[in-house]
């Protein structure tokens, strides 16, 4: 016997816990294969660079965002447009700098951390979700525009939100932080 | 400034694409920690099972599915309640045992493998989505179903579709091949 489903097998979503506890899977892996909370930020940066240079091609086609004007707008497209297509939520924007350079995504939930209840001990200097920030490095370096991409607050890390620094770099003397 | 979205943020779906890169990386760390592929395909079976024993209460709250009557019956469940729900596709059940124990999942697109062109040479025994296998098993000991989850066919191997099979084991003398 064979039971054939109706067709409609073309859907972009998915559910968020599978993806959430694979990722949890993961940062465990690389917290395993690492001592150092460092090398496991760094790694998870680096993959999410690897991902974010092949997303924005997905994002560009699906979301038909047009260029933007400003790093304001782009801030925003992040935040309203790419956040809420990828992982279902819409952090708050906010500027941090008179430049208007310096951007700050504010998550009052962060669904990457459903299941984990605190980092332990031993892992204090983990960017759990470090994985975002080389996301959005790498995508937004594909449309040419380099940015450092950090965590600034960590609710696992007992503050009260979740904050993702972006720092559009405009001139070669401004990356000397980058990694 | 600070602009905040309208309050809608408890959304179970996200994007299909940051999860099969996601889970691309993971693999793709393994394939660096790991020399032979089986040691590769256990992790990868590991890692589902400890998923699928979590994500087994989320699927039973969110599905709101009773308890199942025959095996029959739990295939399909699995394939057009639980797939649909975590990977938006619904694959064909087919029962390949008298004794109606014995069933498969057939997939003719399997949504892991959406950015996966074939697996190199080198990698020629990698099961690449067997953490599926792991969840499948891990959520269906949950419910006191014990399983043997496998890839029967693979379409990264150029096989025609992608096939997981599903063994339920009744006795325990049954569970001879179970790892």
């Amino acid at each position: 016997m064979s039971r054939s489903p109706g067709r409609k097998q073309e859907n972009h979503k998915i559910s968020r816990e599978l993806f959430v506890l694979t990722y949890g899977a993961l940062v465990a892996q690389l917290c395993k294969d690492y001592e150092k909370d460092e090398d496991v930020n760094a790694c998870l940066d680096r993959m999410g660079y690897s991902i974010g240079i092949r997303l924005i091609d997905d994002f560009l086609a699906r979301s038909a965002v047009k260029k933007c004007r400003s790093y304001s707008e782009t801030a925003d497209i992040i935040a309203q447009v790419a956040f809420k297509m990828y992982l279902g939520v819409t952090p708050s924007v906010s500027c941090n700098s008179a430049a208007g350079n310096e951007f700050s995504l504010i998550l009052d939930k962060n669904p990457l951390v459903d299941f984990v209840e605190e980092l332990p001990a031993e892992r204090a200097s983990l960017c759990y979700c470090n994985l975002l920030c080389g996301v959005i490095r790498g995508a937004l370096e594909m449309v040419h525009l380099a940015a450092e991409v950090t965590f600034l607050q960590d609710r696992l890390k007992g503050d009260a939100v979740t904050e993702i620094g972006i720092t559009f770099l405009r001139k070669p003397e401004d990356r000397k932080h980058r990694r």
